[in-house]
């Protein structure tokens, strides 16, 4: 091998809104969300995976949906989505001016079955009625596949269960479609041989990867897809976001580590780091805690130390 | 790019006596060192940096060095290797019976200065006699570059650097040199590159890695080394061994955190990972704390959850 390709830009879906909302157990006002979700925006960030049009029982955090998506509709620059899990949440959500839905599929039947009670079967005709009325009021839609890689009840996942699904999704018209390491299972060697047959299978169509860093392999994930030609990814700023079956470790892989690491390899992102790590402090601060950034307690590369003087000293 | 290859069996250099302990301000017992590593090499690690022949004022933690190297003598099937800091801690380590020693070198002028307290080029002649002295009593020597990534004083370090220092070290005929990303400052592109082109000018040299996974990008940029040919790497089980400029940062890439995602890509590294963990664990409750194992909050992925009943619920 000569040489490993990266693209020169990556698009970063902003997903602490969403994913690190709906695991805090204490209320976030809705005012401190939607200024969360400014403060992102100044920094750069284009698209964020603003909340999502849950039954406000399953998730209270996020019954605030309507209200979070008309206190930041005005940030014209920004593109937002919104998770729906059902078709109750995607009349709310569309009802509520959302422009972008993200549907969410798990990969298996146990997680399936864990997640929202039927079979992946019976979860993709659910989805039928969603893309209808999707269609019918000109609202973009995206996919997605929950533990796209490694399940936590059956384990490792494999490309021959992945692609029936993505068939699925490109039968509904939906042509892109976020992958998802929920609980991070996935290694390097894995998401490349899965992404290099996604891309034979289905030329055009836009993959993302959605990535925990629950096993700290996260960012050798994300490599694995860029190489592949990934060019979208999901992360949390600050890593909030966390993996239910393992309460204790890393979640979502931070905003602030992705970025640094994306810009110290010349690959663009288009997002002021320095104002992200700014954002990045509030956020920990606020909910007292951070994901697992490690940015945060690390700093950026380029914050360097003072040289020492230099001793005036001959050999031994 | 069709195809990024892996080797298929790794070299893991268990540096948790060393760059671990090191970092311990508490005293640990002499007899608990020597229980650390006869565990540690009951996990089948074959490889351990033992100890450094540090000046005790120095490094008080490591004083009795020679004692320690007595304690483990008898474990046969392990190589041990001990970090000498000059001439003197050579003859030190030489005398307890340390049959390879690891040679200290910084790559930059400000890490040197700041480090051992003199320029790199005085630095490198002071390895000299230390080179002699091993060869005339037939020890086994490599070399090591430190801040070989990226320097907390200076940033970046090219290639263009790097190579005239190994040019020294290939001058001493030393053709095995393990380069340190001390601080996490490197990311995988440059590892990649650096690799690359070291592979060229000294295509009979033996380069492992030692990896701080201080911003995140530890095991990425392992992977690039694996993708250049790299076979042999530094970790510390739990992650002990951190880093001075980043108090609160991650440490050392975790061997079990390593082994694991080896194993999962099918690489073999001949470590029990399910002893290796009982051994982490211990480590960790002896310290009170990990260097930042991802493993030891979220388990190995073959840690499943009981599925869930399957309920009977029809689509609507």
């Amino acid at each position: 091998m000569d040489r490993v390709y990266y693209p020169k830009n990556v698009t970063v879906w902003e997903v602490l809104p969403r994913d690190g909302f709906q695991m805090e157990h204490n209320w976030i006002p809705t005012e401190d969300k939607i200024t969360i979700i400014r403060k992102l925006a100044k920094t750069g960030i284009k698209n964020i995976e603003v909340t999502s049009f849950v039954h406000p029982k399953a998730i209270p955090q996020l019954k605030d949906a309507e209200e979070v998506v008309k206190g930041v509709q005005n940030l014209e620059e920004v593109s937002f989505r919104a998770l729906v899990p059902n078709l109750k949440g995607a009349e709310r959500a569309i009802f509520a001016g959302v422009k972008k839905l993200k549907l969410l599929l798990s990969s298996t039947d146990s997680h399936s079955l864990n997640n929202s009670n039927c079979t992946v079967k019976v979860a993709q005709e659910n989805l039928l009625p969603i893309v209808e009325l999707a269609n019918n009021k000109g609202v973009e839609i995206s996919g997605s596949l929950t533990v796209a890689f490694g399940c936590p009840y059956e384990g490792k996942v494999t490309i021959d269960k992945i692609i029936p699904l993505i068939e699925k999704y490109k039968e509904m018209g939906i042509k892109e479609v976020s992958l998802a390491d929920t609980t991070g299972m996935g290694n390097p060697a894995q998401v490349y041989e899965m992404l290099g047959a996604l891309k034979k299978v289905f030329p055009d169509f836009n993959f993302s990867l959605h990535l925990h860093n629950t096993r700290g392999m996260a960012f050798a994930n994300l490599l694995a897809g860029l190489s592949q030609g990934v060019t979208s990814i999901d992360s949390s700023t600050s890593g909030l976001g966390g993996c239910p079956y393992a309460p204790n470790a890393a979640g979502n892989i931070a905003t602030e580590d992705v970025v640094h690491s994306l810009h110290e390899m010349n690959i663009r992102t288009d997002i002021d780091l320095d104002e992200l790590m700014v954002v990045a402090r509030d956020v920990a601060s606020y909910f007292g805690r951070d994901g697992g950034s490690f940015l945060l307690k690390a700093g950026q590369n380029k914050d360097l130390h003072q040289k020492p003087k230099k001793q005036v000293k001959l050999g031994k």
